[in-house]
């Protein structure tokens, strides 16, 4: 079946995914007010376009941390790819080496860490961390992650408890599936509630813990969930080397800001000290484009590679990143830029309506 | 049957309770503008979380005035809980026991003090005061609430005259039952419209009302209507020992201000010198959390304990106060506070869109 | 039939009313937006009621000009009764009388000026004004006028041409009935489209035409049309008396605001040098009563009063103005006012949202 | 069949247009945000009529570069009418004729230029310049254009690349016939997708393309595509002689503004210096009054045309003009503004809602 925008792969993956799965991926907290202003906030920000640009060899490309990638859009840490497909991260992985670009694993993979890492074949994997309460698994699982190598761990913030999803609680969710990566803390992951699942890992975070990674780890460690300005300050005075600004797709806090919204002050928070990374709401090149004029570095998509994944596998999360880099492409070539830099020093107007 | 949060209940409501009397409680005046305002204006304050924060144990308890509460959500004046449950008051305040917070009976409670007062058990009593015309009647009303052990009086000066009940109007509905606590000054309710109801109170009320009860009772008064600056000084200059914000559920006046958005007002005027309640639109965890954030320090619901009382009895209202505390904890988690005090001081981001 | 507010005639005169005269009473201009704005524009103002006041006998009644009436709202001059009543202006003439308010009788009235003034039995009556090209003819009717008494003149100055009526031009309407008092300049006007009628009029106003009424007919002139501070001054400066804030209910120029939000700014120009009337959107009590917090000391009302002519004539007329009457009383003392004294005074809060 | 305003058309074009060439003409880019805007902007905007002013002889003609036209409405390019009529440009043309305004002729007009010319007979036509990566052909098109006596060439600046018209993916919709003034360099156009046809085209304009075409036709060129202040000054600077505000009637970068918001701004810019004409979104009177009261000199329309050629040919187009005008020439009278020079000098009230 053929898709026109990335859009499209919702209804798609709907078909193929069981309900309480499906569920599961698509819906978000309480009332699904802060998920639905995810998207609708980019509509705050314009492009004006500027005409009589050079545009006629537009170049989505980037480097980061010293890899050369397709774009910045990357992929963001999703929970249990083979909700959506049975191979699960191993055809997740497979596609995001054949676009380029950076892979976050999942502390919930519904796959080891080995086969993720051999099926990107290089390309440069993160890893994301839902912490133990006991270090001793946490240095195990560090350990591992080093092995691996691995260029970052993405500390998660945003979920120190389960966010209020109802449609799992109607749908009677459970998973599925069990979590290798966490079977430490969390065996027999597989028949478990969201609620039981977070309450396992440590909900008590603190700078410390930020500080423990990056020491113990010796790697980059990205702080996934400030969203203001005391929170950059919090987290980069305990060591973090990125922030990552997100609401976690709209699944945590209902009430809460649009993420683009808290990117605006997060980016002047930042300014240009360490690398931001965002996500939540991403659907169109032209939110990619917005975000990236907004300060973010890099762009992470969730929702849309689970639906990729589900209704074409490797083939179907491939062209969900070239969907969106085409379409960034045209935007760029539109917008009068040519390089991620142009987009970056791209200055949006202001939705007064 | 199950609910999953507090909107449920009202169909499961609706579905146990006669037309005309659910007419009654779900709906508000006129063009019911400020009772849906009510509710959206929530979304114009936005909690923006905090990070690598202490949450692990959070605690909604408060000490109010003495007592231990498990939460500071409490019970609004509701009038005729009989028209949702056979028992009415009774079943209701034994939720309120269970629940262990504040209980406010209306004046027009369809069951008498004693029994009230019985069923709670020693849990806080506050009564709500629908003035007669006759100081008489009055003060033997007050000499009747001083006998129960009730601990503050709570004036209620937004309804000098029933709101524009449309709804009420085209169901041709009257009260079924009798208002035994009033019955000197309302003998035979049963049968009679709102309008008749309020035209046999006294529609005259002045600061030297507040006066006469504060001193005739030696009770603490709150003064249930101002929304404004103006009517905070008023009212505290008349001997108001708190200030309870409200626009009565959107049931008085339309086209008036959502009580949230009043909130900040008062707050702002009453500056900490008296506490101060609020209610109108609490159906989440996160409305309860912004209207503590912005200056509340008791959030009071009324329309949520008639549907649990309809829909399940003594356990369907303890289940209301109990979801509704459940969902408070989880945003306070995950917005990085862990007690009430810490959300009082929580700062909320202004939504410009 | 029963009905509960103003919008419920709509409907009910809607079943009576042939659908040719029924979109010509009912419609606006263009794409309706101003027609729309001006009742959503209401809620641009928001009443913050006032507590522990003196509420328990309120007042709607004014002096106005020498006349006691039972409230500031009147009747806007509107074309036609007979579309409605086969008795048309008579029976709306008489149902004044019964209320006791302000008539303005239309030049586009479908009965002649004596049997209006005799039903209106001195009740204080307005005449509205479409100027004729030919001065001879506009004094004899002004002699007729005073000739039965009408205390002032109205000059409407935003109809110089017919509004964009797309409603009439697909139902193909014409005039059914013919209007005796322009019959010197407008003879056989039944048959008659809105745009030929409006083109026997003399389109071309200016300052001296109102200079003209004042002089020669000696009665106040009220200039009905202004919605900025130029045209207040340019109306006051040619001598006007009055002046009346209105978009013509809709029906004239659509893109331009809602009466209710120029309304403020006339306001501020004038000053309270002279009496403001306020039309356009007016169907609840509180309605009236933003317009008085706004600056205008007559309210009028149009389709309303031929929806209740249509649905029950003399008495359907009269229910009207006692409908908004008792919702005026009640968001009067609601609000914590007693006269139209303290409306007026009282001070409506912006709504930001 | 009869229509009464330019939206009537839209569904009576839809019924004789093939599916794939209608939702070519009809739909725009991406989410169609920006292509819903463009007409929901007028609304930010709002008329304020001044009465009491001369306004019995509208006139809406103007002079323009030597031309007396009937209106300051003209035709934009618009590519391809034979996909609207068989005859397609050569109607579209006499009715441009018939009208009497300015005929912008498209590069992709799917008729050759000498029929057009001869079409206008002698009505002042414009030139839409796609330009060819090939300067030769470039010259041999200005030749040719200089030969029918062409008045002016409009640069097209916002097509660098096709925009991302999803209704055309969905339709797998391919042009249907040639386009013979830029076979050149694109021949055989027939059955070609939009993106190849853009594709064939030079993407890469810069300031020394206006320079170029200024120099070598001797002729005015407008900038078609400038929405900010800077991109007016890159334009005026390479020699333009008038900047066209249009976002391509929403087809090309969506998550832009509406143009009418960027007229604000690109009028201030400009400063009366050189000529504006305005494009996307106009389908009223209204509008067009709006347009030039916001610094606009000539206000343009396409897809109105199209729909006018496909339901009525030569009359049809000619008709969409009319319509405008005369609902101009009530918008006018009603605003109390008797020319277009009054038009441009009218004040327009922001809505702050
Ligand atoms: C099904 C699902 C599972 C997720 N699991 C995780 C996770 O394990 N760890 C994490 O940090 N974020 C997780 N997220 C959040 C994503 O990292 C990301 O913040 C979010 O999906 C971005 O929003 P989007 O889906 O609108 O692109 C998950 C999101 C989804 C949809
Ligand atoms: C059915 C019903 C009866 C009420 N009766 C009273 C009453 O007797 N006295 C009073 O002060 N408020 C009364 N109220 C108002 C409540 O105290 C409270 O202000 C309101 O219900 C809060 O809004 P909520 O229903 O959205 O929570 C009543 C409200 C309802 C819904
Ligand atoms: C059917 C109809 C006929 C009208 N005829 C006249 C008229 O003859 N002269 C005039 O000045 N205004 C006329 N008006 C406008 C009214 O005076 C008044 O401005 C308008 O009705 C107020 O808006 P509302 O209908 O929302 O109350 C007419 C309005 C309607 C609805
Ligand atoms: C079917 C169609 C084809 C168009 N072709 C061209 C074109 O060839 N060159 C160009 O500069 N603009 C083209 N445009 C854009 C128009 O010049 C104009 O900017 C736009 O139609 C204005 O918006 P409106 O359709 O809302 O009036 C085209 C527009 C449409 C609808």
């Amino acid at each position: 079946e053929n898709f026109f925008n990335v859009y499209d792969l919702e209804p798609m993956a709907q078909k193929v995914i069981p309900k309480g799965a499906f569920g599961y991926i698509a819906s978000g907290a309480g009332d699904t007010f802060t998920l639905r202003e995810n998207i609708r906030s980019f509509d705050h920000k314009l492009i004006v376009p500027h005409v009589l640009m050079n545009v006629e060899n537009p170049d989505t490309s980037i480097e980061f941390d010293g890899d050369k990638l397709t774009s910045p859009i990357m992929l963001a840490p999703v929970a249990a790819h083979k909700l959506a497909h049975v191979d699960g991260e191993v055809k997740s992985a497979q596609a995001v080496h054949d676009y380029n670009t950076i892979y976050t694993i999942s502390s919930y993979s519904t796959v080891d860490l080995p086969p993720v890492t051999e099926a990107l074949q290089g390309t440069p994997e993160w890893f994301q961390f839902y912490f133990s309460k006991d270090d001793g698994i946490n240095r195990h699982i560090m350990d591992r992650v080093k092995e691996q190598g691995i260029k970052a761990i993405v500390l998660t913030t945003d979920a120190t408890v389960g966010g209020n999803r109802e449609t799992d609680a109607r749908n009677g969710y459970v998973f599925p599936v069990g979590m290798p990566i966490v079977e430490d803390y969390l065996p027999n992951g597989a028949g478990k509630t969201m609620d039981f699942v977070y309450k396992s890992a440590k909900q008590k975070l603190s700078p410390r813990d930020v500080e423990f990674i990056a020491s113990y780890s010796g790697l980059p460690v990205y702080v996934k969930g400030p969203q203001s300005a005391d929170d950059v300050e919090r987290s980069l005075d305990a060591g973090a080397s990125g922030i990552w600004v997100t609401n976690h797709g709209g699944r945590q806090l209902d009430g809460g800001p649009a993420a683009f919204d808290s990117l605006q002050e997060v980016a002047k928070a930042v300014n240009k000290r360490v690398p931001i990374v965002f996500d939540s709401g991403v659907r169109r090149g032209q939110h990619v484009f917005k975000a990236l004029a907004s300060g973010a570095d890099l762009v992470a998509i969730g929702r849309p590679v689970m639906y990729g994944l589900a209704a074409g596998g490797r083939t179907g999360v491939k062209q969900v990143f070239d969907k969106l880099t085409s379409e960034l492409e045209m935007v760029m070539q539109l917008a009068g830029t040519q390089t991620i830099a142009d987009v970056k020093n791209f200055e949006l107007r202001d939705n007064p309506y």
